[in-house]
């Protein structure tokens, strides 16, 4: 690798501003050989107990992102910042999640900006919110509604642990009653009946905005396309995303023998004038 | 619609900063009943030819959003702030670009999010710098590499077209000298031969930040793989997406005859220290 | 090629039976360099007028299967026997037809082998039928029933040209009045309301026998299942084919830019005793 | 169901000649309610062993096709012949094998129909095998070769418990020294690699006769579009196969959460003269 890193021009520029080591209070991904990882967030004095072995956080923080830790065992782990999809996978969940090919297309149909102000009902587990809340960025803002106080505690601690809670407005509400906010750039549902809230989804979007909703089933997207049909909405696609993942050996490039099939139809729309 | 707006709760917040109608300068959609669209930015005086018809700027200036125009062919035209998704699947191009599909679940698995140092190149149209730019936000920043003169300067028009222009340097430059910045949180190639630029890539990014990048064909891949196996990177990933979308009627539910099968191979991987 | 071909062993077995050389009467396949093809029965002094130049049947005739024939402009085209596959393609129709994907599949689900005696409706321009015909060989047969005389017709002529009219029987019937088969080892639907027939099909088959059908959209599946749960069937399955194809170069392996992304869905069950 | 079978036409046709009850040494397969299935020979005096009970052969024989029929703890099994599909998913294995999915495409590629010779190596588990010896029927053949006398015993042994063993040839031979066969009308390869015996299969073919082969990876594949390109054949294809199977609810339509994601490339060619 040497010879450009050590050849760095004159006009070179260090980006970096977050610490190139790992730091108490950072969140932690780590995986093992057999690719099998564990999210954890870094404390001193504390230990993690994986079956690979036992680690001390103390081993991990102030070690470069990237490095090789071996556990008590003598097993390797490799050291890195979560990403926003490894954050997901790894999510404790009591609800089924959007998951982040979704979510990743969710933000380009409805145009998620740092800047935005998106609503979201139901909360679940929090996954689309940590999304959203990742993508609005400080100046934008998440209303997330959940009528399940279990599930929306869960949703909280989860953001809370991910330092995005200043981001989020967790609501324990029933949205038929309708929402607080008017106006919204986006609103998406994650909830098994979305037709019965097409009124008051209309009416927390500004004209324009753009709707989103998941549905697992064929029979709700047709019961869907039916409330939408004479709502207020125009411009509706369905849309389903698969992911298919390969072996990355170079020598036998091929497909894993199986993948995800579904997790769901995709809904998107427009509000009309 | 009326029963739940007209019951605007107590504490109702108004959420929406930008204005509910169309303003000078906005980028506009415009969609025809055959779902056609144009992208357009709004300019008094201005006037555009569609084979609907012909429209004045000023007759779209200062309505609502989500609202139909007619032109003077009387054809009903829906006026719409574009979507991300929009604004990529219209952007000028001389060049093959990333799709949005890609686009999003690169965001999700590179982490990129407000605050973020991207590097990229070729720059290409622009497109998927515009959608890196966009998520960055203003507190990040995207340093894009560009080799063709011209492909540099249409990139430059497209991002400065949609606003971004201080959220992106456009650099002229033959990335086998290397790239400037150092530390960077992510890293993206889309060109014919990345296999050549590891090392560049690996001195750009932080130790355990994220690279990735697309290619059309399995021989590319296999390339890849080989000169990735044996640099500094880790946690190789290689997955392709498709979008598969459905004719969105109730009563005949049914997904398109054709989709798109292929748009690239994406590989991912992570900075060992 | 050679050294193989020469060493032939004492004891090989020439085992071929049909004409090395395209005969009168042999239906052919021509392929021109754009790979577009033309299929056409021999008939000696005849003349194939294509957009690469007008070829005499006579050219065709005596000459070797797998050869390349100019045209009078001089452009090569490949003489071959047409695959099933390239016939279905090839076939006149005025009707959706059984694409050879989804019909593989069905003789590989409903165990349609030489001997079987299947049952169809309806006929339509005879894709699915060609392949039962041939399928089931000269000691089955095919009884397929259709209720558009102009649509038999075509089928007809169809299977006719194929030398197949005598394994196919075809009915123009309205088949609410029922099939003259009892004991059928397989039937299939493909109309726009199997649901209606659900009883006279039950009727049709042997107790244990197949039942299949292929339907466009989700709502028709909807209501199949629905028909089929209370109609003394059972192992009701519903699966979607995809056919990918590759652009098949050794230096550029890679998908096709685009698909077929739906024919229809397969919808197969048994009759319980 | 009774109205239209009580209501048989004076012209009814009764077509089936095969038993309506099971027989002493008929293959059948039984499912239980998890969907679970056992595929057995029918032998007076046995007994099958299941999860769910024990049952007597002897309570199968004279049964119904189609009927239920319960085991020692009162689970009901439901007593079918098998489909080629289910034949194919029970085979006994020691290789991976060419899926139905695969196999019915291939019929419709390489022509494949009563009467046809067909030549295949390696024969494996005789999955393939027996799809092609029933396609080829009483009129037709399989010539199939396997290097490993392991599992050509396996293969012999599964042709042999379907009835099948007069229609397939098994050769034990190493194929580097060619095929016995001279113009065979369709050869398949299913060994690691088929580009070393390219030459062979050329010389075993008819002029523009069907040659196809399956590969699980692009490597693979690249490689055997390489050694077609130069060698006698044309018309050369690369596609996948895809099944997706559905939740099979009338109130709940959907697919799968899992699928198989990957079996093989197939690649299908004709000969040049």
């Amino acid at each position: 690798m040497g010879d450009v890193a050590r050849a760095m021009p004159q006009d070179s520029v260090i980006v970096q501003e977050s610490s190139p080591t790992a730091q108490p209070g950072d969140l932690a991904l780590l995986i093992g050989r057999d690719r099998k990882s564990v999210l954890l967030r870094l404390e001193p004095g504390a230990e993690l107990h994986t079956h690979h072995g036992t680690l001390s956080h103390d081993d991990l923080i102030e070690t470069s992102w990237g490095s090789y830790v071996p556990t008590r065992m003598g097993r390797p782990m490799l050291l890195l910042r979560p990403s926003t999809d490894d954050i997901v996978r790894q999510l404790t969940r009591t609800t089924q999640i959007v998951y982040p090919k979704d979510a990743g297309y969710i933000l380009m149909k409805m145009s998620i900006a740092p800047g935005c102000c998106v609503v979201e009902a139901g909360t679940g587990s929090g996954a689309l919110t940590l999304v959203l809340a990742q993508a609005v960025g400080p100046t934008g803002h998440v209303h997330s509604y959940e009528i399940r106080p279990d599930v929306r505690n869960l949703a909280r601690k989860n953001l809370a642990g991910l330092g995005l809670s200043d981001r989020a407005t967790l609501k324990l509400r029933d949205i038929s009653e309708g929402f607080d906010e008017h106006g919204a750039d986006a609103l998406f549902l994650d909830l098994p009946n979305p037709w019965d809230f097409v009124e008051q989804a209309h009416a927390a979007l500004a004209s324009g905005a753009f709707f989103g909703c998941i549905l697992p089933t064929a029979n709700q997207v047709i019961e869907m396309l039916g409330a939408l049909g004479g709502s207020g909405f125009g411009v509706i696609e369905v849309e389903e995303l698969f992911v298919r993942p390969y072996k990355a050996t170079a020598a036998r490039l091929r497909p894993m023998d199986r993948m995800v099939a579904h997790t769901g139809y995709l809904v998107f729309a427009r509000t009309l004038a």
